[in-house]
Order: C-alpha cells, then structure tokens, then sequence
C-alpha cells in the first residue's frame, strides 16, 4: 500500500526574538537552546518515528538549503526545498501543495513548524493519525492544544461544544493573542485551546481552499506546475515568489474558511506543546536551579533569582539581578529584563537603522 | 635650594571590585574607565605640574613594577618600586619613609593612592601647599573633603571646630564608613569630611610615628636600611615583608595617633574627589544619556534606565533594564543591580573556590 501522508516542515522563519543568538544566518530552528539538538533536529527526528524519509518535506529559506540537506543526510535532497525569500506561510503552504500534487494527487499533508517543542512524541504521533483519519472527508484539520495556563503569548481556537468524534470538534472562531483579562475567560469558559499551528489536509482540499481564497496566490504559483522538473526550475520560483503577496495560512485561509460552519475541524490535543517563542519561554520551559535561574554554560549567580543565562563559552557573572535574561554571543550581548522579552524587536529596528547588518 | 617634598604615588592594589575589568594582573589604576587615560596615568601627571621626576615614587607590586616604568618612562627607575607582595598600606609608606629618609632626612611626604579622582587639579596642587606648610610643625596632616552627600561609601574626619589656620582644623576622630542615616547625621553637624585617604607628613615624623604605634613593623624594616643599595635588596624586601603584618596605616598609625589631642592635622579641602570604588561611582561621576546611562561602546539601549554598560568590544543590548551594572571584557561579563556592587567580591570569591584563577 503506498502511503499518501506527507510531513511538510514549514523552516522558513528566523526568530528575531531569539536575538542575538539567532541570525539570519543561523535562524531560531537551528539553535540549541534546548539541549543536544536543535529544534529542526528534533522535530525532525520525531517525525521519522512515523514517516519515511521520502515522505518528510522540508521548506526553508535558500540561505539554508544546504545547511538542511547537511543536517539530515537521509532525506531525499530534492524534498528539502529552498524559498529564494521569505512570503509567510501561505506562499510556503502552496508551494508544498503544489509539489505533493505533482507526486501524489491523494496525498495528505501534515503541515507543522520546525522550531516548536513538543513534550510527548508517542501522543503526538498518535494525534497526528486521528487527523489524518479526520482530513479525509474534505476537511482543513488542526491541532487545538488543551490549555493549561491563560497565556497571552498564543493565539486561540474557540471551538463549537458538538463533539463529532471524540476529541474532534467544529471550528467556531480564531482568536488572536489576548490580554491577561482576556486569556482568563478563554480558560474558564473550556472552549478554546491554543493555536499550536499544525495543519492537517489531504492537498486537493488545501488546493481547494487556496484556488478559494487565495486566487491570485494560487494562480500565481500554478505557472510553476510545468516548470517542477526543469532545471530552470529555481528561476521560475524566484520569479513567481516576487509576485506574492505576503500572507499567513490563518489570515488567508482558515480565518476565512471558518466563516463556513463545519469547514474546519480542530482536533483537542493533549501533548505538552510550546513555540518557544521568546527568551522567556525558554525560562519557562527549562529545569531550574534553587533561585529559579536557568543557566546554560559557567556561570557565578550571587544572590540572583529567576534569570536566563545563556552563555556557553565565557564566564558570566550575576550578582543581585532579578528576572532577566542574559544572552551571549561571539560579538554581541543581550541583557534584557524577562517581561520585555518581546521588544527585543527593538534592538533588531536598531541594529538596522544602524547599519550593524553584520548583527542581523 | 633642594626641594624636599615627594610625592608618594600608592598603587599596590587590585580594585577588585573593578572585576572582570580589573584582575591581579590588571589593577583598577591601570583602567580607562574615565576616558583615554588609566588613573595612575592621571595622578603622575596631575603631580607633574608640581613634582620633579626625581621627587615622585610609585609603590606598586613586582608584578606591575616594569609595566610602570614604561608607562612613566622620565621618572628614574630606581623610583619605581615594587612590593615582592602586599602588606596594606602601613608597610607600604613605612618602606617609601625609609628609603625618602636615605636620600633625604630632611624630606616631606605626599601619600597618595594611584586609583582617585580629583576633578580640579589647581585646586589639588593649592591644598597639598598648605598641607606642606602644615606638615613643618611635625603633625600628621591628611585632607578631609568638604562633603557634599551623605555618602555611605567612604571612611569620615571629625575635626576639632578650633581653626588653626583658614581651613587648618585639629582631628577629633576617625570614622569607618557609616549607614544612611548615620552618614545624614556627619553631613547635618558639619563637621564632618570625607576621609581621602591623602597623607602630608616629614619623613622624621612618620618614622616617629611607626616607632611609636607600629614598632614591630618598623623595626622590621628598618633592618633593611643597611641594604638600600645592595645588589640583592629585592631578596631583603621580600624576607621582610615576609614578616610584617597587614595593616592599614588609618588603623595603625592614624587612629592611635588621634588619642593624643591635636597630634593630626586635617585640611578642609573642597576639589571635587571620589575614591572610584566601585561601577557605580563610575556612573555616579560619568556624563549620562537622557535615560541616566553611562554608556561606554556601542550599546543599543531600548526603554533602560540608571545603567552602566562598559564594553568597548561588543555590541550589547539593554533592554527594558533599570539600575543595572553590565561590564563586558575579553573572557567575563559582569551583569550587576547597582547597588549589589560590593558584593562583586563574592564572585571573585567563588571563581577562587572554583580554581578559575586565571579570571582573577
């Protein structure tokens, strides 16, 4: 039996957050802010417990082609797909749609972001296979992880209370990153879970739905059908890519699908699941020393609690600091307090206005 | 006529609360943390105006001897003299007093440390005249500093309210570093000045009063005068220090002496002074930003206030920080809430117990 599901790792991004650490010549997915692997690895490598080699596709900047196709030697080269620039995720999400057609009319995607943590690989893959059984009657499929703190750092997926299968709901609404007040309410109320942005489609629904609300994007990416096995091949996608309009999946698509009651289906999930967005949730998720401190690297903390060092390669001391975040790199210094993780935006602004684009 | 005034230039320290900028092989004098030139470079050329080569000493630790008389190459060498190790300040102007007493029986003594700053050099020279002047009627004179807050960080004068002569007072008492409150208490009596560790004396009057409070510790030294000129006097100084303890000259000699009512002289004087003891007298005495930040290299400081940034290496980020120390230098980095500075100390300590000697 020739196995239609395909992984599509969505590695375009850079992670500015994760400044100055990530780069874009070393974007957030390539880190090892975790531990032994990096993000990609990991994700990766939890997709290989389910899929074939063949199977998994990577869809990452040009910039890191190589790079990728290096760090998994197993994967067909010709599945580790380089964008020549960055469109967001429904250029990305496309262009893999457009490719699986080719090989696979009855394919399934699962679409998935590199540089996301998840905890439990045994009841990811297991909720990955209730998707895949879910996507089959035409349905957009996502996974909705069941919250466990009102978190103001995600997006949220209100569902409608009709349970169709176990654990399988109607769509209702997407909700964008809420305040505090906000979060709370989504969390009491039972009905939302956290937008884990993890796609599951067969491809002609995904098709489907682009040629639907997406025509220009759709069409524009169409052209490539003829060009796939031409060696010209690169060109033509350069060329496509700098007629897209830059748009997510979410805005584009299944915000609009939604609309239509019982368009999409979200799956509840129950894996631990981050997207390990920011220097701050690194602190959140890594094991901690008595005064709440996480420290990669030599470090001499004197009455400090409830900071991140990372700093592998020169000794750091910390004396008498409060929630803060120290990063340091080879030629540049983060010191920023932990609840500002997300203005470290700023310092990129900066950096550029400055002309420190070898900082970038 | 001969002129029979020196100046004795003390800069055996480390400053180790300069750390990791300072380090045993790179003592707080030798930093340019106020600008193009180190503090010792500073002090020797403030005493230029008023000092011949041939009448400044420098005392400082074998290990700096020779990078000293380079840094000072018109001063005789033979001025330059380095401590096999250190034994505090009572050893250290004992042994400038018996080698002055060999050239000189008739000299007088300027004891200053290498690592102050004095902010009005004309002002500076005027006040060491009349404590020369002073100094004739064989009383101990130090300068006490006009104050003009209640700092906590240094040692203070009483004096007698019975002027002598303009601005000449007798001492009534010493006092070590006081709490807030006290140090409100100093400032509201008036008569109370900053003790800045500034000595004017005739050598026969400090040998006088070694022999009388420290006579050990004379005694000691006084066996090297046979061997001023001997090939193998580095061996004899280091057998005698061997032997000497370690103590301070306030507390040997100035603190006793202070029993025996008009014994010590002090000078009211009012150039603007500051001990540098610590990164946050730097940003204290620094030209600040709009957000009150001492910033030395390029910094990119978004929504900070209150900082210190020394890092002419790197680029370093502040972001969303308040009172906050970041020193960075080749192999450590110092990240400090400002009024933790003293306890930089512990980490010094602790890279001690570690056995990263080679961060000290």
């Amino acid at each position: 039996m020739t196995e239609h599901a395909y992984a599509v790792v969505l590695a375009g991004g850079i992670g500015s957050r994760f400044w100055p650490l990530s780069r874009l010549e070393r974007p957030k997915q390539f880190l090892k802010v975790f531990g032994e692997q990096s993000l990609i690895e990991d994700t990766v490598h939890r997709l290989r417990h389910r899929f074939q080699p063949e199977n998994i596709l990577i869809i990452t900047n040009q910039l890191h082609e190589e790079r990728t196709r290096r760090l998994f030697p197993r994967l067909p080269p010709r599945n580790i797909i380089g964008e020549p620039l960055g469109r967001n995720t429904a250029a990305c999400i496309g262009l893999a749609a457009l490719l699986l057609r080719a090989r696979d009319p009855d394919s399934s995607m699962i679409v998935l972001p590199a540089d996301h943590y998840i905890g439990d690989r045994e009841e990811f893959l297991c909720t990955l296979e209730r998707a895949l059984q879910t996507c089959r009657n035409q349905h957009l499929v996502t996974l909705g992880i069941q919250p466990t703190s009102p978190e103001t750092g995600f997006g949220y997926i209100q569902f409608q209370p009709e349970e169709i299968e176990p654990g399988v709901y109607p769509v209702k609404t997407f909700a964008e990153k809420p305040d505090l007040k906000t979060a709370r309410l989504f969390l009491q109320s039972g009905d939302f879970l956290w937008n884990s942005g993890i796609f599951i489609w067969e491809t002609r629904t995904i098709v489907e739905a682009l040629e639907r609300w997406l025509p220009e994007t759709w069409e524009t990416l169409e052209e490539l059908s003829t060009q796939l096995d031409s060696p010209d091949f690169g060109r033509h996608l350069a060329h496509c890519y700098r007629q897209l309009r830059s748009i997510s999946i979410d805005i584009g698509v299944m915000e609009p699908a939604s609309q239509t009651p019982g368009a999409i289906r979200v799956i509840q999930s129950s894996f631990p699941w981050n997207d390990v967005g920011t220097w701050a949730e690194v602190h959140r998720m890594r094991e901690k020393d008595g005064g709440d401190n996480v420290v990669v690297g030599d470090a001499v903390v004197v009455d400090s609690n409830r900071c991140l060092v990372h700093a592998p390669d020169r000794v750091v001391a910390l004396v008498g600091m409060r929630d803060t975040i120290v990063v340091d790199s080879d030629d540049a210094l983060l010191v920023c307090r932990m609840d500002a993780h997300q203005d470290v935006r700023h310092v990129i602004a900066r950096l550029k206005e400055d002309g420190l684009h070898e900082l970038l």
